[in-house]
C-alpha cells in the first residue's frame, strides 16, 4: 500500500472538503443560487489578495489570466518592461511580444531576482514604459522577488505593476493595496489548494482606468468585459461552477485559518525542508529562496532525474524536477497549499531514503532530525 | 423536500460517477500515470468526435475553443463568411474582427437555418474565402443546421469549415470525417455530462496545415501549441486534471452506450417534451428544431419570465429563458446529456403544474399524456 503525497509547486494537494463542495450537483452558472456563491467568493479572494478592488475569475490555466492582464491594460507598441530570470519571467516577454507589445525584457542569472534599484534604473531609462512585469517567485529556481520593495518604485511612476504569483499567492506575503500592486496573477492549483482550470486577477483602479483604453486583440481575455460582468457577480462566458463551488469551500478554509497564520505555515515547513537538505550536506539553488518551493543542487555524481523517480514510483512522493536549462541540475520539493509539518517530514524521511539507494553518502537521519529540531523553534 | 432538475441547454447534470472521479485526489500532470489518462481521454474524444484526427483539450469555455479554432487557422486580413441567426453564430463575426479578419457576415433571421445553397452562392461570390463558419445548433434558438450537406459544399472549395457544435456535440448526428468537416468545437458542460471548464476541438489535416501558417496573435490559445504538445499526450499549459479525470469516467460511458444510442436518446427525449407542449397548446419556436433543447413560444397573455421562476423556485426544476431579442418570449426545455426519459416526463408535468398556476388554459394530463405516447413508439 503507498499513500500518494504531492509536494510540487502546483498541482498541489485538495482537501477532501473541497473535493467533496467540487463533487456537488452543478447549479446553473444564471441562477440566483449562484449568486451568493459568487458574491461570496469574490469577498473571499478580495481578503486572500488583500485588496478592495475587483478580483477577476477565468477559466483558463495562469498563463491565461497573465494574457488577460498585459492584453488588458496594454495596446499595440507599448513598451513594457519584463524581467527573465527563468522559464515564467521569460513568458511575461513572449505574451508581450505575441500582442504586438514592445518589451524591454531584462535578462539576469536564474537563480537571482532583480532588486528594486535595477527597477528604478529600468523605469529612469524607459521613463514612456507603461507595464513592468515580475514574478513574485519564479517557480523554475525557487527565487522571491522583492514586490514590496518594486511596487514602492513603480508606483510612483506611469507604469503599472503586472505581478505574476501564480505559484506564491496565499504561501509568501503579498499585500495588494498597501504595497501598492496594480495586478496580482494567481492560479487555482498552488496555495488556494484547488485542483487547476481557474485563474485570477486583481485589478487597481489605475488598472481599471487603462483596461477601459486598451486596444489588444483580446476576446475570451478581455479584461474590460470581466470587469463589467463582475459588477453583475458573473463572467462573460459560462464560468467553472464545480471549481468555483470547490473555491467557496477553500476560501472558507484560508479565512478561518487567516492568510498571516498560512503565510507563517509556509514559512514554517519550507523553513523545516531546506534545514533537513542542509543537514545531509545538500545545497539550496536559489540565492533568495521563496517558501513556495525549496530548489536543491543535485549533488555531484548523482542521477537528478532519478531522485523524483524513486520518490514517486517507490515511496509515493511527488517532487519536481528541474526544468528547461536546469533540468537534471535541481529537484524542488514544495510544501505548498493544504500541507501540515507531518508532510514536510515525510518529505524529509522519503529524501533520505531515496537519496540513500542512489548511493549519496550522508548520516541517515541528520536530515530529519535537523527538521524536526526547525519545526519545534 | 426538493430534487433539483437541471433541463437546460448548459450547464447540464453531471452523474454522480462522473463526479466522484472529479473529486479523485489529484494527479500531477507531468508524472507518467497521467499519460495513459490523456491517450485515453483522445481516444474517446476522437470517437465521440467520429474523427481519427487530433482532438485539443482547453482549460476554458466553449468560446475559448471558438477563438483557439479561428485564431489558429486564419490570419489577419482573411476573408471569412459567418452566419448570424442567434447569439452564437454571432459571436463567429465578433472573434474575427477581434483579430483582424475580415468576416463576411450573413443575417439570418432567429429561428432559421442558412442552408447548404445559400453557402454554396456564398463560396460563389466569395471565391477568397478561407473559412465558413457555422453553428450546428444555435441554442439561443433551437434551430439546427444541415452540417452534413453544408459540409459537401464546403470540402470541395478552399474555405476550412468551422463548426460550433458547442451545445450540439453528442446529442445530435455528427460525422466530422466521414462529412468532411475541418474543426468540431464543443464544450464539457453539455452533452458530455462534465461541469464547465474544458473545450474542445477537432483539427482535419487541412486545418493542421492551415495551424503551421497562422499569424493571428495567440498566445493562450495558439493551436499549432496545443498540437505539438498533444502528440507527447500533453498540453502546453497545466491542464484542468480533476476535470480530464471526470472526462475519462464520462467518455467511458459515452462508449458503452454508444453515440447512435445517445443521439437516438436525445431525439426520443426531446420528441417527447415536443409533443408534451404542443398537446397542451403550445408552439414550438424553431423551424427545424434541434434534439438539443426545445424552444417554446411564450403563449399570448404568460409572463414568459414567470414560467422558469416558477419551475426552478416552487418544483425544483431548472429550465432556460430567451437570450437577447428574445427575453421573455420564449422559454427553452433541454433533455441534454445525463436525461432519461423520466427526466422528460418530470419536465412535462413540472410544466403543466406551472402553466396551471399560471391560469392557462389547457386539458391538464393532455401533455403529459402525448409525451408518454411519444416514448412509447
Amino acid at each position: 500500500m503507498q499513500k500518494r503525497l504531492l509536494l510540487t509547486p502546483g498541482p498541489t494537494m485538495v482537501p477532501p472538503e473541497v473535493a467533496a463542495a467540487e463533487a456537488q450537483p452543478i447549479i446553473h452558472h444564471r441562477a440566483p443560487e449562484f449568486t451568493p456563491v459568487m458574491k461570496r467568493v469574490q469577498e473571499g479572494l478580495r481578503y486572500l489578495f488583500q485588496t478592495k478592488n475587483p478580483v477577476v475569475i477565468l477559466a483558463s490555466s495562469g498563463t491565461g489570466a497573465m494574457e488577460c492582464a498585459l492584453t488588458g491594460v496594454c495596446s499595440p507598441g507599448d513598451k513594457v518592461i519584463t524581467v527573465e530570470g527563468g522559464k515564467f519571467g521569460e513568458r511575461w516577454g513572449k505574451i508581450a511580444k505575441t500582442f504586438g507589445l514592445n518589451p524591454v525584457n531584462v535578462p539576469i542569472e536564474w537563480g537571482s531576482a532583480i532588486t528594486p534599484e535595477k527597477v528604478k534604473q529600468l523605469l529612469d531609462e524607459n521613463p514612456d514604459a507603461k507595464a513592468v512585469c515580475i514574478t513574485h517567485c519564479e517557480t523554475s529556481t525557487g527565487v522571491l522577488t522583492d514586490v514590496k520593495g518594486i511596487a514602492a518604485i513603480v508606483s510612483k511612476s506611469n507604469a503599472l505593476l503586472l505581478v505574476d504569483a501564480v505559484s506564491s499567492l496565499g504561501a509568501e506575503e503579498l499585500r495588494t493595496d498597501e504595497w501598492g500592486v496594480d495586478m496580482v496573477i494567481t492560479g487555482s492549483q498552488k496555495a488556494i489548494m484547488l485542483p487547476p482550470g481557474l485563474a485570477f486577477l486583481s485589478v487597481s483602479e489605475r488598472a481599471q482606468k487603462r483596461a477601459a483604453e486598451s486596444k489588444c486583440a483580446s476576446f475570451y481575455f478581455k479584461l474590460s468585459s470581466y470587469l463589467k460582468n463582475l459588477e453583475k457577480d458573473t463572467t462573460p462566458y459560462t464560468p467553472a461552477v464545480s471549481l468555483i463551488m470547490a473555491l467557496d469551500k477553500a476560501l472558507e478554509m484560508i479565512r478561518k485559518e487567516t492568510v498571516e497564520k498560512i503565510w507563517e505555515r509556509h514559512a514554517r515547513l519550507s523553513s523545516a525542508i531546506q534545514a533537513g537538505c542542509r543537514a545531509i550536506g545538500l545545497e539550496i539553488f536559489s540565492q533568495s529562496p521563496s517558501h513556495v518551493v525549496t530548489p536543491i543542487r543535485v549533488p555531484e555524481g548523482i542521477d537528478g532525474e532519478k531522485i523524483p523517480k524513486i520518490l514517486r514510483d517507490e515511496l509515493g512522493v511527488t517532487i519536481a524536477g528541474g526544468q528547461d536549462q536546469l533540468k537534471g541540475k535541481v529537484i524542488r520539493i514544495a510544501t505548498l497549499g493544504y500541507a501540515t509539518e507531518f508532510d514536510a517530514t515525510t518529505g524529509i524521511c522519503a529524501l533520505e531514503i531515496a537519496m540513500n539507494k542512489l548511493g549519496y553518502k550522508f548520516q541517515v537521519g541528520a536530515g530529519i532530525q535537523a527538521a524536526l529540531k526547525e519545526l519545534m523553534k
